[in-house]
């Protein structure tokens, strides 16, 4: 089954990285992939577009599905492959409305991350302000708060004891934030979680191979 | 099972729309709703902010289960009333890996548009430029380009023949572009898409109350 997918994918992107979980938690090894530069944009490589008209990776064909979207793949996987692997939507219903409801909240701290990531490259020289990136990391900041209180109030993971889905898609933006510097000591219940996942199976073989040294940049320094 | 379910929502607002769509669906009739103002800010009221701290409408709640995120609500509720109403997941993988597809692509068009309507409201006057905004319309514009493409091949649903959650969660974006003024002669196969739902008993059920006229802005008229 592996062998009919393929991954169009970058090292760090959170979006890129949901999926590489996804694979291992199903039990998918064996898939082909191929590790794109964002630096020499072949995110926008005519490979790329052909499968993925936004020019954007993850770029992810499941035999001739075509799964561009991280939720979409994950969904997809999770539902094809319901007794393969992890089992990663829970049963009980408390289990999934919190599951469901955090998954879709990461949707927002990932826009907010992005504002703040790809403000020079999204925002024209002209039009750029230091009171939007202030109003912007100030935007993060209350978000990242909003999820503190959420984990001090769970097990282990977002939605209770299991891992789920919701993991899948969430991890990967902590991970980004702590590799660029987010400070653990502000944040103590984003730092469990982190360090109670990050040497999870899946995790670990699908780390970002760029990102060996920690922390290389200080973009979250000062949040 | 509706009597234990409180929707607070405004008029007009797409993600609002879907879970009064989805409950139509799923003949979960008879749930306790209040309508509220967003011009008296009244989504900012503690009565939103004790179950939604993100202080936004809908505010969902189903039991004890808190599903503020619209595609959250979804999700749920067709997992817990599967063998209810209609049916909005289908089995053929062909349709599935579509469907969930689609129905992420669509946060991507949510966030474009929402970046032309809040505009004045997100940004404050000494940071405006006329170049964001004609950027932001632009991006808007090929984003509705790849959409005619999709609804082009499809019969007359997002995923194929049979009406899915992605329409659930796609069709008041494109209502509201149209409701906005967005112009038909441009844009066929969305008039096509939005002309062939429009009178299904679930939307027709919830059209928003403050729609009565069309169209009432022409925020749309110039993408």
């Amino acid at each position: 089954m592996a062998k009919d997918m393929t991954l169009l994918w970058g090292s760090g992107s959170p979006p890129c990285w949901r999926i590489q979980i996804m694979l291992e938690e199903k039990q998918l090894q064996g898939y082909n992939q191929k590790l794109l530069s964002f630096e020499k944009k072949e995110h926008k490589s005519q490979e790329v577009l052909d499968i993925n008209p936004r020019g954007q990776i993850p770029t992810f064909k499941c035999g001739n599905h075509i799964l561009n979207e991280s939720y979409a793949a994950c969904f997809f996987l999770e539902n094809q492959y319901k007794s393969q692997g992890n089992k990663l939507i829970p049963d009980s219903p408390d289990a999934q409305a919190l599951m469901y409801q955090r998954m879709f909240e990461a949707v927002t701290l990932h826009q907010k991350m992005v504002e703040i990531v790809l403000y020079n490259y999204k925002v024209p020289e002209e039009e750029r302000h230091d009171s939007a990136v202030q109003r912007n990391k100030e935007a993060l900041t209350a978000e990242l708060k909003l999820w503190e209180g959420y984990l001090n109030k769970t097990d282990c993971c977002l939605a209770g004891k299991e891992f789920t889905l919701a993991d899948v898609l969430f991890f990967p933006l902590i991970a980004f934030l702590f590799h660029f510097g987010l400070s653990s000591e502000s944040h103590p219940a984003l730092a469990k979680y982190y360090n109670s996942l990050k040497d999870r199976t899946s995790i670990k073989a699908t780390w970002p191979p760029t990102w060996q040294k920690i922390p290389e940049l200080g973009t979250m320094k000062t949040i």
